[in-house]
Parts: C-alpha cells; structure tokens; sequence
C-alpha cells in the first residue's frame, strides 16, 4: 500500500492526516504550531515532523510508504518561506514527491479540489483565496494584524478593547462588556491589561473573540456592532477575490473556514447576507473536509501529474505575488 | 544661584532644561530615549542621567544648587512607572524636591501654567489632556498603537500601507504612494516589507509618515483621505477631554504638540476647523515653550507649595484613573 501525506500548518495547531491508495483517511495526528513566521522555523519543523510520524503510526504506516507529501503553511506565500520548508520535506521524505504551499490553497483543494471556488478564512487572521475554471488564481488580505486581517478573531478582540478604552475616556462606567473581558484575561486593570498587551497580543486579543459572542448574545449593542463589521469585512475580501476571478455572476462553491467562523450566527449570518449580494448564485457552507486533507489530496493530485523523474515541485504559489 | 531641573522623556529623545531662579533658561541638554515602556528602565534612567548632566553643565550649574527636579515621560501615568522614576530622581537629586509625571502633564503646564486649558498631543502616538478653571483633569487617548494612537505619525503609516496592500489585492499597479513608500523604507518587495513590519514597526509606519505628506501634497488622494482621516480622529481625542471638563463654550487655551503636526496644512487645517467645531472659542495653537520647560516650571511651582520637610512629590497623576 502507498499513502498520501497532507499537513496543515498553523498559529496554534499542526494537523496531518495520511490517505491511503484508495483516498481514504488511514491516520491523523496533531502537534503544536508550525506558522515558521511565528514561531521560528526549527519549532515549526519540529512540529511538521511530529504529527506526521503521529499520523503514520496511527496508520499503522512507514514513512517508506509515503509516495506524495505536501505542507501547507500560513506563511508559505514567500518563496524564502516556502523553499525552505520544500527542502526540510525534501530531506523527511527522501523516496516522496513533495510540495510546500500556503494554508488558502490546501483549503480550497479540501473545498474545490482542483476545480473553480472560493475559500475564506477568518481564525486568529483573515484572507481568501479562489481560482476560475480558467485557473486563474486571487488572493485578498493575510497581510497580518498590522496591516490588515480585518474580521479576525484578532481583529474583533481589538476592537472591542478598543472600545472599553474609549468608554473609559469618555467617563463611561465599565460596561458588561468590558468586565467581561477583564474577567476573561485574569487582567486586575487597565495597566495589567497594558502589559500583557506589550508582552503578547497573540496572548490577549484571540482570547478576547470567545467574550465578545457572550456579550453579543445577550444584547450587548458594541460588541454586536463589531461582530456586524467583521462580518462586512470578511465579505469583502471575499469580494476582491470574487471580482478578480469573474465569479460573481457564476455558480460556484464558497467555503468558509477558520476558528471564527461557526461560533454565533450574530457573525456567521450577516456574512452569508452580504456574500450573497456579492455573489447571489455562490453556494456557501463551510468546509466540509478538513485542510490537512486537502494538503493530501494535493499531494497526491501533483504527484500524478508529475513524472517520477521529477519528484521535487517547486512552489506553485510563492511568485503569484 | 539655584535651578530647577526639567526633563521631557520620549520614545526618540530625552530633552532636559535647566532654569535659573528668575525662570530664565540657564541651560539645555538632549539625550536618547527615555519612554521606560518602550526603551525599559535602565536606559530611560541612562538617558535622564546624561541629559540633566548635559543641560547643567550647559548652565555652568552644580547639581546641588537644584532645588527641584521634574520628568514628565510617556507612560508615567502607571503608578509602578511613576514610582522607580521617582525613586530614581530622588537618588540622583537627593537634596532637591523631585516630581514624577506624564509628558501630557508637562505639555500642559507648558501651555497653561497651572491654570485651565487643553493639549492635544501628537507624535510617534496621541493623546489629549486637559484641566478646568475647578482644577479638575481629563485625559484621552495614548493606549499605544494597538489599541488607539489614532490620527498619530504611526497610525497614519500605517493606515498608507494598508490601503496599498488593499490595492495590491485589488489587482491595481503600485501607486505612487506605494512606489514611494518602497523607495523611502529601501524595501525591495512585500516579503521584505512584511518581514521588516514583524521586526520593528516602530521603524517602519512613523517612517512612512513623511511619505504621506509628501504624497498628498501632490494630490494624491488616498494620502489625502488618510490624513483628513487623522484630522477627525485628533480633533476627536481633544474633543472627549474639553466635553468631560466643560469647556465646549468657554474661552480656553488649546496647544498642539508632537512631530505629526506642523508638518502639512492638509493636516494641520482640517484638524483646526474640527477643534473650533468642538470648541468655537478656544484659542488654538502649536506649544510655544517646550514640554521640557514646563517640566521645569512645574517643578518649581510644586516645590514652592510644599513645605521643605515635604520634599518628596507623590505621583500626582497616577492614581487618575
């Protein structure tokens, strides 16, 4: 038996799955995170490595068995990035043909395969990503937290303690809101809440996301406001990819995915609204198939399409920029 | 002949004055920075020590004929900041009475005296304070970069690369907003600009800033819009402070101070024609004695109230909040 292996790299986790000859998942595993731009790229090796020889004994495999293997990594848009991980595979996988690509285009394999769709990703960052029946590929956002990520988990936790400050100058009394969040974070007060800020915001804003839904859920009108933007600006990255790609009279599959995506309909909602003004004809759900098969899938997919004498791709991704 | 000391720490520099008996400049002295928030304490105490020695020796002064000493740093609202800062003064002057503050207290103090008034601050960030003919205080603004700073020389970078990443995604060619963004920051493409941002934005977003004026001087319109953008978000942090004292009819001192203004009438006017809509008759007007005077002076008015037994100030501002 030969076996296909997928890897889904993230800011929090590392998922792997295995899929045997037949398509079928035979194993997973999970390690920590693996984003190399956030948490080095020795950890994130680490991290690769470890769930897939979690994945490959759940599967009762050998890494010999492993004819494609492929790695998808926020991250991986740079060509520094991605040649780096293409060479760490290179070396796991010495007999595999191996592939290095970005989160969005395992995602959208787990959506589309190799088809026309749209994918749009709202967890701890924000982007989308989509390719036409004619190939042709757009991205929007993933630019990170400073410049962009708008809708995100992140986002939505700073904004809504942007909010409690504001409040705060204008003499307001603490909102429900704003304990809440305290509450959450262990925070005593506004400079404890200052300098875990300054120490970590990946720490602090994500952490927040979970205590915006409760507030918004029993009627809090700020943190519906800022659930309803993050909504409108989701969609609209969304949009830019929809309009690039000439989809926006067509019929076709819109996938949704990410940590902030699925957890209240007071966000999930108003984004289906405005993504079907964008596109009226899209069928939007969110992924069914998780991106660590996806990854497999490709894996699999670009090593049929490429001859064994050509076992090494190069990324495919890293020069759309 | 006896001297009080004043001292204005920022995130770029340390800027000490030494006045005579008659509140006559005697002698100055700059030194690196002093924010212990952004620099840590050891070098803010650096900082302040080489400064005052600079600003002494400039005066011909001996450090025992001060009598008071003031530093007004960025981040001295915290009362743990403001307590090592006053703990420090205290060593370095033992014989003098020493106060620690904000530099949004010095700034006031440089604008007003002791009297009412409001200064709206903007610089690397923002932030507004004020003080009534009752004495009471108002402060809005300067959350750092995260969480506020709006409408600072940060904030405005910021807001530039955004929308050209915005256009980047868009699909539309450089602007020559982004072109001259690139060329000013010696950026060679987006990965090295990402990568820069992830190492210091402090060296990358207030660095932009310039670009923005130069930019929108010759109309380009995204430039523009982010700057009236900043104008409103100014005039808006002053505007919290003058409603919370009462002051949006009376008759008030209104300074403005930091390197983000002064710098280009499409930001310098909008944000006047908003601050006369929130206050129709304050008289408003750049800082016209520095911070760091009033630091001084107000080191001198604070040791002539208190008695000689008394020689050590309690952080005034601290507990504010």
């Amino acid at each position: 038996m030969t076996y296909s292996l997928g890897l889904d790299g993230g800011g929090t986790k590392t998922e792997c799955v295995v899929l045997d000859a037949n398509g079928q998942v035979a194993g997973q595993g999970v390690a920590g995170p693996s984003n190399p731009l956030r948490v080095g790229f020795a950890a994130a090796a680490g991290a690769l490595t470890l769930a897939a020889r979690a994945a490959l004994t759940s599967a009762g495999a050998q890494m010999t068995q492993v004819t494609a293997v492929c790695a998808g990594l926020a991250g991986a848009g740079r060509p520094s990035v991605a040649n780096r991980v293409l060479a760490f595979l290179a070396a796991e996988f010495p007999q595999a043909f191996v592939h290095a690509t970005t989160d969005l285009e395992i995602a959208l394999e787990a959506a589309v395969g190799g088809g026309p769709g749209v994918v749009l990703i709202a967890g701890t960052g924000s982007s989308a990503y989509g390719r036409n029946a004619e190939g042709k590929t757009a991205r929007a956002g993933g630019y990170g937290p400073w410049l962009g990520d708008e809708g995100s988990a992140f986002d939505v936790g700073r904004r809504a303690l942007a909010a409690a400050a504001l409040a705060r100058d204008e003499g307001e009394p603490p909102t429900r809101l704003e304990e809440r969040i305290f509450a959450a974070l262990g925070c005593s007060d506004w400079d404890d809440l200052t300098e875990r800020i300054a120490r970590s915001t990946d720490e602090v804003f994500p952490a927040v996301f979970p205590v915006v839904i409760e507030a918004a859920e029993i009627g809090d009108r700020v943190a519906r406001d800022i659930l309803l933007d993050a909504a409108t600006a989701l969609a609209s990255l969304a949009d830019i990819v929809i309009r690039r790609l000439g989809l926006a009279h067509g019929e076709f599959a819109l996938a949704t995915s990410g940590g902030a995506l699925g957890r209240t309909a007071l966000l999930d909602w108003p984004l289906e609204r405005s993504l079907l003004r964008f596109a009226p004809r899209a069928r939007i759900g969110p992924l069914r198939v998780s991106p660590a098969i996806g990854a497999a899938r490709l894996a699999k997919r670009l090593a049929a399409s490429h001859p064994a004498s050509d076992s090494r791709s190069t990324p495919a991704y890293g020069t759309e920029d």
